[in-house]
């Protein structure tokens, strides 16, 4: 005879990446205990009649309470953000664990425990931000780290304060092939960036629409070709987060006909901003500066066609929120509005699922895609 | 409190193609009723600890009792093939309805519904092959079947007996985009063939060898090539069926960039056999002639790749079985031992899902991948 | 001592389709004798200074006095063309000597020789068009005439009239290979053509700019991958005629990077007419239609850079004239002004060479290109 | 009446990059002056019946008297070098005058002036390397330069001595942009060659042979990709130089086709060699020491496919020569026969042209193709 239980969901239409069926779900102490029919009796019955049952979304990708330069602060601590997340359904956040350069790694992870201790209404994990690879963070506190379960983390291929040169990042490539981590990649030329920005400055050209100027397409798409190569040398899957276009895609498109395990991202800002909103009147272009920028419509049919078509694994908001009440807002509201001192990032947690839950209703992908792509992670 | 089950497997490592957990599954009427921990009492309980439990295989193309040309029997009937398929592991196949020319495509379906009745062990359903689409075929027959559930159909681009032209394919192609059906594609260019095996007759290069180089991968890939261009023309998704090496992978792969919908499918002998497999002594070579033929271990490498990498969304057997004691054995013991005159096809029901596991074993692909390659069919 | 010249050009700034100098050119007896400085005297001295000095233009694709069906005659023979051609820079015309169905290709040739004979204000030559290659043709007929200077032949994928079957094809091809002459496609898939100017018809989509939905990209990249598959199964080159955009030119390119030898060819209509000139009122969008139509300022954009990066050898007017005082023009002004029925074809020989000279003027291709694409044939 | 020749050459079969014909060549003051028939007198007479009479050979990439890190010196100065390239078929050499870090542009082409005055056998110009872009080099010196003439130089991506950052490329680019030069680049990723090379110095691995090793394909892909994204950021031509295979002809290739202007130079070395070349005995194999190393065979067919098909526009020596019995003997003879002490380079200004003869005897390309490659650069 089957013990009892808490709650009893009745009639659910589960849907999960790759099954689709009706029946009773049974819950014990916080978990999913049963699914079936003729389950049982339960204190509490819901029945779900007519509505689908998903897993819970797990945003793999998202920024809270990570300091910034220039004295700027995120808007969102773990208690608003989470908070945010699950009025989204998502269930589960990743947000980053970021090393300064000079800080030990350890030092980062203790410190972003301490920021999220007690204050996430739901389930969170940490991936690692690697800014300083030296020797002791390669060979001691990176395997150890790995070994107690932070087995992922990001590096930047651009940003002053987080880049990593090449050799550092075939370094931290090797240590993930090693221990069996996945790792992220910010890919976008540095260079070319200060090249393109130094030239849009001299001009004058400062709003917040030349955010999308002074990082075009081919900028990103070199350095995903570059991490594309770093991770064949090494032989390791890599994980390219925040894909923003067609020229992005086609080098991943192209690794993975050689063969590589190469899995992508993609954002909301992708699919439902474009350079134009960077355009507007007052602060309002500044909000939707986030790197790589949004494109233009064909390009977010590109990433479109990739969602459906197996280009990306994952879905994730790449939420990094500023208030315009605070030292960004006072920025943009100073005599510096240029854009490359603009706090780049949008945010996305409680928005995600909803957005790209639109495509399923408008036959872009169906309920299985937006399942996989939105509660899974490769490095899990 | 729940019903009993007639039967519990306790403690199953559950794989499904995306999720994996261990728990009991209760079973009632010869179905799964319940997936959980404790869900009650069973007349019979079966412990699976340290087991995979995975859903039963779907081998979605394969060929029983379908009659051949010269009077050539399949060795295998509706009893003999469900039960091979069951002894490796496959609980429903779908066979074909196969329309001769001149024949009314419901008298096929209730031809080989009379072939299998009360003989199967296992689940079955049917694809129809349309070989002689006449208007009232296409009016009339097609749109009536589709209604009743046979959704999915074969076309062939070669074999006279079989093959359409291009105009008829885009008839068929047409009927269903209107009912909603999914077509699957023989893709090897006639006309080359014809040519290349005339060559070669001529030439007294007659050994069941040199069916392979009758067909070579440039008639395959044209073929590919063209039924995507006729999916594209009638915006209809295609399943491009027994893919056998990179070149037709190349054409499918660059449809998917395109974003069109195609679907293939390849088969354990584009996995395990080259096309020296067909230069034996003795009848050997012959036991190994199939369409498209094997290739080579780089073509092999390529459809590895492509199982991993999402190119296929189906592996099946293609399962055409025949004996040497009969007719076609006769026909390779006597003076006729041209390669032209042998049958095309292989066996493989029963040996499908042992041989793709084996690339678990391997990790050449993951668990998962396993389950929604063989037990899946994009027309479902 | 130098022989006296007839006739001395001075001070020419002379550009062949690699180099640049500038000089004196001495003609004797109509031909060019000498290049150089301090050539001696002449009876006549024309000064060109200031002046470019190019080969004359040699359009190597173009109809005259073809006989067409429904009783259509072209609008210029000979003596019209071969002068309309001078007018324009050119001093070589190919016209092609066009076998009927059942006609002997030998007979074709002799009637080609007595519609020129005596008319031509030019040099002429003739390329072949094989529309009934029998037995006979093949082995008696074909190898004779390329024996005598006959190097090139034109093969047609589309037209009722003149298409032959891919069998065909490749036995074309392979007397070509044999021989040492060189094929020519007109590559575009009939059956596809047929199948949508039958819906257009039957939904009353008549009007001329339809003959452009008739006839998608697709229809035409799908041929020219199907041609150059031929090529590769009987590995000769091939001329691919008329490419019209980027989806035909994609396939060329790719043959190109597999080490193919595949020609192409452009006319002015891709470069300078889209789509929407068919779509003018009264008789002017007919004027416009030819095949493959011209598409958009994309695929003219394609065009262009095939020019400047060597996917085209070759730039010709694919000229066709028709009178809209004919049956042409009596059947446009009837009630049959269906597009299926507009001849195809637009006139071309004048107008080629300035209106690819306007693309030097503008700096999209370099003097030496114009040369090479505009007065030289692959056959040659 | 002409002025009489100092040299008439009678019956010269001549070929040019685009033409061939049958003349007489008169040649004044050690210059062509008149090509024809029936030209004059001379005082002396050459026939060249028979004879094939070809522009004399330009060799754009090759090393003269150019110093080397380590104390080593090149085994050729200006009189050695310019007669070797003359007795294999080259009149005109353009070595490199190499700034050397700290070191002003305009004293470098003062130096390499010196070093070459009154001792060329043969016609010389000079390419920059600029390994130093100050602002006083972008600004001043190197516009100077390229208005005196000097409008094309090379920069490195690799070699610490030599090296520019990506930004500093940009800057060199965007000069070359502004006065119409070209940048001529040397693409191999540095970082990817200093870490490999440390993992092998690590494990022993040494030999010569491990050259190949430390700087395999990808290494050459990326930088060729990056270089091109720079190329395309400034929208300014680029040479890359010393392409090796077949990675990096793809993305030449891919660059082609989206229209980008990209010239690619390829080596006897990338035809004749292959990475077993330095797996030999005693010093052998430390004598096919060059950057980037040859490849294998399949990659030779690669670079042979890109001479017939429009991949490359120059093929040069990229003569280094280093002599065994002066420092880098010693080196090799030491103990310190580590591969990455081994000067890079080999010599070939003699060998070229004929090297590349060779394959016109056997049809791989043609006379045209020939001349073309072997005496033009698309800086001229």
């Amino acid at each position: 005879m089957s013990r009892e239980f808490d709650l009893l969901i009745t009639n659910a239409d589960v849907v999960t990446a790759s099954d689709r069926f009706t029946c009773d779900i049974g819950v014990r102490d916080g978990k999913i205990a049963a699914l079936g029919t003729e389950l049982g009796t339960a204190s509490t019955v819901v029945d779900a009649q007519g509505l689908l049952v998903l897993p819970g979304g797990v945003d793999a990708h998202c920024h809270l309470d990570q300091p910034m330069g220039f004295g700027v602060k995120m808007a969102d601590d773990f208690r608003s953000g989470s908070r945010s997340a699950a009025c989204g359904g998502t269930t589960t956040i990743i947000p980053f664990a970021a090393q300064a350069k000079g800080q030990s790694l350890r030092d980062a992870v203790t410190d972003y425990h301490q920021r999220a201790n007690g204050k996430s209404a739901i389930d969170y994990a940490f991936h690692l931000i690697v800014s300083d690879p030296t020797e002791h963070v390669l060979q001691v506190e990176l395997p150890e780290l790995i070994a107690q379960g932070y087995t992922s983390f990001k590096v930047y291929m651009t940003y002053d304060d987080l880049k990593l040169s090449d050799g550092q990042i075939l370094d931290v490539l090797h240590v993930a092939r090693e221990a069996g981590a996945l790792v992220m990649v910010h890919a976008e030329n540095s260079d070319c960036i200060t090249w393109l920005t130094k030239r849009l400055d001299e001009a004058g050209k400062t709003q917040p629409k030349f955010h999308a100027t002074s990082r075009p397409q081919p900028v990103e798409r070199e350095a995903t070709h570059r991490a594309i190569t770093f991770a064949e040398l090494i032989d390791v899957p890599i994980l390219i987060v925040h894909v923003s276009g067609s020229e992005a895609i086609e080098q991943i498109r192209w690794a993975h006909g050689r063969g590589q395990k190469i899995f992508a991202e993609t954002c909301p800002q992708y699919l439902y901003l474009t350079e134009a909103d960077l355009d507007q009147a007052g602060y309002e272009g500044a909000k939707c500066v986030c790197s790589p920028p949004p494109r233009d419509a064909q390009n977010q049919e590109a990433v479109w066609r990739g969602l459906a078509n197996n280009v990306f694994a994952i879905f994730s908001s790449d939420h990094a929120p500023f208030s315009y009440e605070d030292e960004r807002g006072k920025k943009l509201k100073g005599k510096e509005q240029k854009f490359q001192y603009i706090p780049n990032g949008i945010p996305g947690l409680e928005t995600r699922l909803p957005l790209l839950f639109s495509a399923v209703s408008q036959g872009r992908i169906d309920l299985h895609q937006f399942v996989s792509l939105t509660s899974t992670h490769p490095a899990k």
